[in-house]
């Protein structure tokens, strides 16, 4: 058994996105954010080759094995069993999360993404640790996103009994809308990975989530 | 151990390309192929989700196990594992062979492509059950892809043990040119799957190999 994975910290958990960050690589944008904060790094990576995308997930693991946050892979469940992440992270569009499951066996993080109660009641089921609720704002990085509203996030939360983090268009502004809603984090990928200074966006986030909570 | 890993017959390999197909679907192509005397398929999709590889591969398993002929899927392991295929084959851009191995277990599969003699014997050593050697002539499949030299493909058949596949611009008017080179089979994608007639243009490579050999 992972001794981790029931004491995972989802309260501030990265997204990254190569394409839209502020730094020169990965690496430098992902080790800012746990100094400012961050708890939890999705590595996503939608061009890279199979061989690209295993050889920076073993660049970032050994950034987020030194401050000891666990790394979650986007999609790619073969890439995070090659570079024994903590977990991987499977959207409506990725591979089934009960098939995901069996794959990866009882110890890794199992994250889904759900856009509305039907599917977050059923990632439960199919054995996910915690889900991934959005988006809840439009966003430019997933411009296809479905929107899930205040009101349908109510619903799953009063469903499901695994962590909930909210994603899409979270940032300072929009925050403050979660609170009372009883999530257990909040998942973002522009707000920090395109700040000027990612380690200080982080870590104003850090701030407002206690106030929030 | 699966039994039939060992009794693979690689002499002629389809390498799917839904964007040159001439048929409707994948599976009608693969089924026309196997009709024709396609003794491996491998399904390769470079722009699916990975829900969509998954659900085409399960289909296209159907009709692959009716046959009794092993289903290979090109780069992505987890998809491999998901649908429960025969194996994998990976590239040089791919996930290394040796991790691969690692998770794919010894009863599965693995192809490695190799366009040189040091990638075939590193690919060997790494537990690859048979190569896939090229691109021996230049392809439109594949544009990006280095030229093996015959002089070359001898040298790695005197190295290698594990059977060997040529690809890249295989059709009935290069197969006579591998004349006792000692392969074990071709690759071939558009020389099949782009025919007006595929299981007439898979029963043509099949007469002309048996001539070859």
């Amino acid at each position: 058994m992972n001794p981790m994975k029931h004491n995972v910290d989802y309260s501030l958990y990265l997204v990254t996105d190569r394409d839209i960050m502020s730094t020169s690589t990965i690496e430098e944008a992902v080790e800012q954010a746990i100094k400012g904060g961050v708890t939890l790094v999705q590595l996503r990576e939608k061009r890279a080759s199979s061989l690209e995308f295993y050889e920076t997930a073993l660049r970032v693991k050994q950034i987020t094995d030194s401050y000891n946050v666990p790394l979650i892979i986007n999609d790619r469940v073969d890439i995070a069993l090659a570079a024994d992440a903590a977990g991987v992270h499977v959207g409506q569009r990725d591979l089934p999360a009960a098939r995901v499951r069996e794959i990866i066996g009882p110890d890794k993080i199992l994250g889904v993404s759900a856009s509305c109660f039907e599917e977050a009641v059923q990632a439960e089921k199919d054995g996910a640790d915690y889900l991934g609720v959005g988006a809840m704002f439009p966003t430019g990085t997933k411009t296809d996103a479905d929107i899930t509203t205040m009101d349908e996030l109510r619903r799953i939360r009063g469903a499901v009994s695994i962590p909930i983090v909210v994603i899409g268009g979270i940032n300072k502004n929009t925050l403050p809308l979660f609170a009372g809603t009883g999530i257990d984090g909040i998942a973002v990928v522009s707000a920090i990975i395109s700040a000027a200074d990612v380690q200080e966006a982080a870590r104003e986030l850090k701030t407002l989530l206690q106030q929030v909570r």
